[in-house]
């Protein structure tokens, strides 16, 4: 197994773009990460997509795109795990470099949603669920979320109030990001008043509907330093699953696939929690970022909303999350978000990241979740 | 890189499975694979399949499938390129086995087209083209397809009635086949006078909406050959693609990436078409056999149906196709196809096949094909 590195990145602002097909959108962020990274040939072209089928009457992206940007003729596929296809296409691209199967994968993820009328993304979203035992019963993904959360509160003792500070922080990052969605702040105050969508999520719980694109450049890393700048490796990757089915896991709110996908990522990587300077977590819904930082160590069962409290999240604390916006201020293309999360962790890791550089950033994480925790891809970077 | 082969396979007869859920199906698959394989740890599933979101209002497969069969936990992830799905969930698979990035991966595939109507199935199907230019312009899959067979008819004087063979071919294939969804005969008759579908396309050159699932166990050869009493190795696996638009091909009837994977396909395993003993081609519709035959250096260009007129397919002649019914008799349940084919060729290694056996067959290729050419996956196997 051979070291991996990302030699270049390509990011399209998140916003509602269209004017854009899904594959112009895809094209400007994988020729702008292959510009990034100044390689002349690609081996394969990975695109990490749920929805182009169901809301962009386009499938078979992988061949598409490919021909799209010039790489006409190159292996190409597309990979779907819902919200976490982005971060299983990266998956699946670190195999094929790490394997010495592919000198130099492009990892593309894309998604266009706001085409659709909105009870249409909606149910779109839904098949991210179980179709025979939630979506056919009317849950739809916010209402999937919220069960998880009620729960959370009840479980806890804990207010929705308390989850505000992560929305806030969100929003704040997201001011100086040109690529992201919604860059203004809001106050506690705003996150209480938001208008309800399933009780207790409201909307400045959750992440929008939108549309964007990412890519990056996967190599060796021998050959990554002779081309980038500040190359960034990959120290760790892993994935784990869990059932979809909310009332088939064994730990409602244990989130096992993101704890067994970090416990890999730092087994491989030889490091703790603590080593990790930021972490660009799943903030699909606020419930869902402080279920992921306690299943990947950063606090105790019951306790992640305090790293809230605490300012512990934000960029000068313990552990900075959604440093560019996350998915609820940058925004979630959904297909598209793990990809952007590991463009973001490498701005950081380049000393790049502007007025939301993480001082001193040398470790990242990443991990991108598909349903309410049924497919986890945890990441870890370092700069070189 | 290290030597893979296939331990173990599971099929489920093709048909219209409307008393099973698309994970039933998927399900029924991947466990006979692992029990013909009797592998007890497995690292990964990877699930071809096109249309689970547009026809069972289901994505996410990959964790689905992996939970049900009873693999929660493990890496899974759906893995699309329209047709040719499971070649490409298959490929993928490969890399991982082969760069030592996965001990054991099973591959599926999956398709589940029945329960809906048929104006859904075709806009559905039609996903797999250039949505902003033949979609959107009205043409469905078997309209491209039809265009491609009007010009090789022009192009090369060739009359509707040569393109018989291979359907007849096919027919008499599935007889024997338990796993077939139509397995019974024709004459040039029937199909000169089957109902038109798209000028010059009828129904006897095209293959059926159905639902299917086929899974394959892939492991290194060393550990394949302590499991299994037949274990068949994976001597090539390469992919390419091709504009999806007909209209933008470089050269309409020469299928450019069913020659170029073909061609890596050979010198990897070091052989020529002259060393293959039986090639299951993608024969959605007969001029796709013709095409691909041509294309992987069966025949000249424009001259591929004489190997029907000389009944070079048939399973003793020089290059047997379809050898189990192909997709025209067993059933194209589109995502699962590649892994059929290969689960056949498997069959005929292993000397397994019954009244269909080519003799002596030791090395088999497989191509599986997305689009009308835009995603092709060749496989060459090799009896142990």
């Amino acid at each position: 197994m051979r070291d991996v590195s990302i030699a270049g990145i390509g990011v399209v602002p998140v916003a509602e773009h269209w004017d854009k097909s899904i594959k112009e959108l895809a094209g400007e962020a994988v020729q702008a990460a292959i510009s990034d990274a100044k390689v002349d040939s690609v081996d394969a072209l990975y695109v990490g997509n749920m929805l182009s089928g169901l809301l962009n009457g386009q499938e078979h992206l992988g061949a598409l795109v490919a021909d799209w940007v010039g790489l006409r003729g190159v292996e190409a596929v597309k990979i779907e795990a819902a919200c976490g296809s982005g971060a299983a296409a990266l998956r699946l691209g670190y195999v094929a470099v790490a394997g010495e199967m592919a000198d130099c994968v492009v990892v593309a993820g894309v998604e266009k949603m706001t085409d659709r009328p909105s009870p249409q993304v909606t149910a779109a979203l839904a098949t991210a669920s179980d179709a025979d035992f939630e979506a056919q019963n009317g849950l739809s993904f916010v209402a999937l979320n919220a069960l998880l959360m009620r729960r959370y509160m009840h479980e806890f003792g804990v207010s929705h109030r308390d989850f505000a500070p992560f929305s806030i922080n969100a929003h704040q990052n997201a001011v100086a990001n040109p690529n992201a969605l919604f860059p203004h702040t809001i106050t506690a105050d705003d996150f209480c008043a938001a208008k309800m969508i399933a009780d207790p999520v409201n909307l400045l719980d959750s992440s929008p509907v939108c549309d964007g694109a990412a890519a990056i450049v996967l190599c060796a890393t021998d050959r990554a330093r002779s081309l980038a700048d500040r190359p960034v490796r990959i120290r760790a990757s892993a994935s784990a699953t869990d059932t979809i089915a909310l009332h088939d896991r064994r730990d409602l709110l244990g989130l096992e696939a993101a704890a067994v996908s970090a416990a890999r990522a730092y087994r491989q990587a030889r490091v703790t929690p603590a080593d990790i300077d930021l972490f660009e977590l799943h903030d699909a819904f606020t419930i869902m970022s402080v279920l992921s930082l306690e299943a990947c160590g950063f606090a105790e069962r019951g306790k992640g909303v305090r790293l809230g409290a605490d300012g512990a999240i934000t960029i000068g604390g313990q552990i900075p999350i959604t440093t560019m916006g996350g998915l609820k201020a940058r925004g979630h293309p959904v297909g598209a978000t793990g990809i952007y999360q590991i463009a973001e962790v490498v701005e950081q890791l380049r000393g790049q990241a502007g007025a939301n550089q993480v001082r001193d950033a040398r470790l990242g994480m990443a991990q991108g979740i598909g349903g309410s925790g049924a497919t986890v891809v945890t990441t870890i970077l370092e700069a070189l």
